[in-house]
């Protein structure tokens, strides 16, 4: 859904970062290499680079001049986020990233290859966290060598650090409801807006816009464009974690559901079930080891009470507002048309 | 060891700090603050602030001027030991740190306390996991927030990168140095220089130095006196590991025997003992089930086969290197006396 030519520019910058990188590791002995190849083919295999396309853009529609250096500070996100999903691999238990082994198994087999003392997977836990804990130092590292002058770095620092702070603080938050169960629409929107809305839309955009010193009318559409797209980004992942199909997806039918995740939707649906419904709700939540056709009785619960039509509407509404805000100021026209283009994108997505 | 005056004004430089950042964490929600009160207490809780000292002293022995910018910068450092430190607790499955419990613990009791679903421990290690991150980050908040002006912050970005690279990359030469078991001496002496030498004397004197604009002699310098003292340090932590009284060192007797601790001691006793002496030392490495009894013989082995004394002579040799390199250029005659009974202590520490 990011157009071509700004993908392409993204992956070389985070290709030439992560071979220089990677090489201080190698330099420093064999035992390291394991650890830089990881690092290496977690961060360029794959990811949508949406982060780094809102920063970019954000730039250029605040009358930024497009520039390599705006790339390659752009492009820093995508190591924040690798250690968010590194880390997150190890929370969640998570055996697979993108249909390969997840980092923390990479080194667990590792341990059991070389028949190592101790056991195997506190082993790929100890290596993932501090590949994890590498990878942010790096995205800090990156932002620093772009080539962006002193000013540009000096507006853009608060707003990276803003990002980080919340993003682990969404991540706790996430985590809070999983374990707390039964969440309501409210906190599951609270989650999203930090997991989501704010750290995947809103604050990649304000960060290009301090990057360029954007006016303050600019940084305030923003945020009343990032925040509703992207809680109709989360809501869309939200419909796809229970209705998309596994061949899209890369993850088993319903696996929301088995996984008993916290969602708006799943919130909204046990509050508006009746009785019958909502036992059949519960009844698949949380357990992995349901079949299909208790998951296909769960999805028609959610389809009949509404919920999933509700939930579609809550997602053309946020759009609306998101393209609304838009077009309340003014913007560079060539990357306006590009915000538009990700914003229906990312809201109706089939990945 | 650190002069009471400059550790005063870094303690109250990571007080206004974790003030002010903790606060943003609490704003988000009352669920944060848990997160906020663990981040804060453990920052705020001890620690000997040798890392801000070095890089503080090396900042003036190179002809810096004291301001309140440089100590903050200074202490910054603290939050990428905090975050070393609660990722490092959850990898050694620590229950405490410094009589206290560890992060990941108090995040056990909680979800205890609350009756949450799912594992206890889980939850504890997701959020020691999130807080290491999130201190991690405020590591560079802090330096970019210190009030050093552009130039000063353009010279110490790389060294501090190279900083947080090298000590992840020192954690994991330590755990593979743990899983295979029977290091070698060099091996460990490389643990050694990556996670105490570079990390803790090095790289904070460089870093000092790269935010005055130091001349090339003096880094050379604080490379000659950083790696040796540093080595130095970790020496006599290794002895202390085995030799130290539980009164002192805040942990018990024997604890990196009972640990299987890779150290340097370790691997020139288990080299240097012959095999019946060899055989005692094998009996309680890793053993955490071993009497004092037990633990008092295999010292005995380690004093009796020359190793204890060796070691000795080894920081003293390091001690005198580290020295020497001191007198070796111009400094500032105030900030070098610091820098020399920084090395005092630091490999004489009865700690």
């Amino acid at each position: 859904m990011v157009s071509e030519a700004i993908r392409d520019r993204i992956e070389g910058a985070l290709r030439d970062f992560m071979s220089i990188a990677t090489d201080e590791l190698r330099a420093i002995g064999d035992d390291l290499v394991p650890v830089a190849d990881a690092a290496e083919e977690f961060v360029l295999d794959g990811g949508k680079r949406l982060r780094p396309a809102f920063c970019f853009w954000g730039a250029l529609a605040a009358g930024g001049e497009d520039s390599g250096a705006l790339v390659w500070a752009a492009a820093s996100l995508e190591l924040l986020q690798a250690c968010a999903l590194v880390h997150d691999d190890v929370i969640d238990h998570s055996a697979t990233r993108r249909g390969r082994p997840a980092v923390h198994e990479r080194f667990t087999a590792l341990h059991r290859e070389a028949g190592w003392l101790g056991d195997a997977d506190d082993f790929g836990t100890a290596a993932a966290i501090l590949i994890g804990d590498v990878l942010l130092a790096w995205s800090d590292a990156m932002m620093a060598t772009s080539g962006l002058h002193d000013a540009a770095l000096r507006r853009a620092r608060p707003v990276a650090a803003a990002m980080r702070t919340e993003v682990m603080a969404g991540q706790y938050l996430d985590i809070v409801e999983q374990s707390r169960g039964a969440t309501t629409v409210e906190r599951a929107l609270r989650v999203a807006r930090y997991k989501a809305a704010k750290y995947t839309v809103e604050r990649p955009l304000h960060l290009g816009a301090a990057m360029v010193g954007a006016r303050a009318d600019v940084i305030a559409a923003y945020t009343a464009y990032g925040i509703p797209l992207g809680e109709a980004f989360q809501l869309r992942d939200d419909l796809l974690g229970v209705f998309g199909e596994p061949g899209n997806t890369g993850k088993p039918a319903g696996d929301d559901l088995r996984e008993g995740k916290q969602t708006v939707l799943v919130a909204l649906a046990v509050e508006r079930a009746a009785p019958a419904e909502a036992k059949v709700l519960h009844d698949v939540l949380g357990r992995s080891e349901v079949g299909d056709a208790d998951i296909a009785r769960a999805r028609q619960v959610i389809t009949d009470c509404g919920v999933a039509s509700e939930v579609e509407s809550m997602i053309s509404s946020r759009l609306d507002d998101a393209l609304a805000a838009l077009s309340s100021v003014s913007l560079e026209p060539t990357a306006r048309e590009e915000l538009i283009a990700l914003a229906d994108a990312a809201s109706y997505r089939h990945e």
